[in-house]
């Protein structure tokens, strides 16, 4: 047998040894509920993926909410597009003032972050939204600008039928724990080492 | 100093120095040229993040052309959202018809991957076209339905102003030396894992 050909039959038998866990996890007599998906990293793509499910909601005809804990300044585009799709159907806030440790802003962007989070328990209590997208709340939560318990607890005490995305990059442990599904984006390769500038309708 | 304390101070110096390579970058006298993207990975969100990327050029009035490679059928809500935001300005084509090593139905998941790099090639020929996402031809690639060497090529050949997305797990070691970006989806944590099913919306 040629290398070729066992590197063949190899992945064969990788397919089919996940076609039969596949099988399994649909045998399972398991009820839906609403997820918590965290998407954290330093590769790209956490916001954007975040938007990207907002969009497969709304073709479900969902209400979806935004809460943007960054200056989300860059997701104008997104934000535009989605509520064409049903301004009814999109409630979007971007209500962060920006993350620094400077002693100064520091305040400022605590109080922020507390408009932020307060805006996001009205959400989470609101029973006509099915998906929330909280963008960068891990980023305040690392910057220890919310309470950390009470986040974790509020989401895990969310409905069975809201769907939460949490974006950003260093998320707590205690989010990975609470989270049903966490994806990292990894940065392989980016183009700025090659000498490419961020291009508008690309980066933002 | 308290721990606590230590590992502010450290984070504070991890953000200044990011925000002087940040500056570097910005300051490098480079041109914009369109970027091929890579998704891969094993995690979740390779596809949504290319239709996020999708939604982001609509939202800059690009027209937008996309390619399945995969059977694509769970991406019919996004297909039916983008194409809402304007029909004129996305062509998009599944085109894949599976992937499978069986020997009986190799010919004719060749013969789709044919036509949907034909597809392909004829889209990126399309000057009105400012993004395009090839979806999952990294595995029509793995499963070897489509000359390697000539992919390559035309993708490095392609336009200065087209960005190409190009999704799917085991992205080969060529694609990844053509990309200007590489993003890698792991999959940390995932909610099958505890028992909870595929739901629509978020799944598909």
């Amino acid at each position: 047998m040629t290398d070729e050909a066992a590197a063949q039959r190899h992945r064969a038998k990788m397919e089919k040894r996940k076609a039969v866990q596949d099988a399994e996890v649909a045998s399972k007599p398991i009820d839906s509920k609403g997820l918590l998906m965290v998407h954290t990293g330093p590769g790209k793509g956490k916001s954007t993926a975040a938007f990207g499910l907002a969009l497969r909601a709304l073709g479900h005809g969902w209400k979806i909410g935004v809460v943007q804990f960054g200056k989300g300044a860059w997701r104008s585009g997104e934000r535009s597009m989605l509520e064409r799709l049903g301004e009814d159907l999109v409630s979007w806030h971007t209500l962060g003032e920006g993350f620094t440790w400077e002693t100064q802003d520091r305040a400022r962007d605590e109080a922020a972050a507390r408009r932020a989070w307060a805006k996001t328990q009205e959400l989470m209590a609101d029973p006509d939204i099915r998906l929330l997208v909280l963008d960068e709340l891990n980023i305040a939560l690392r910057y220890e600008h919310l309470p950390l318990e009470e986040v974790i607890a509020a989401l895990r005490a969310r409905r069975d039928d809201l769907h939460v995305v949490v974006t950003g990059r260093n998320a707590k442990q205690e989010m990975l724990d609470a989270a049903d599904l966490v994806t990292e984006m990894t940065l392989v390769k980016h183009h700025f080492a090659g000498g490419v500038k961020a291009q508008e309708g690309i980066e933002f």
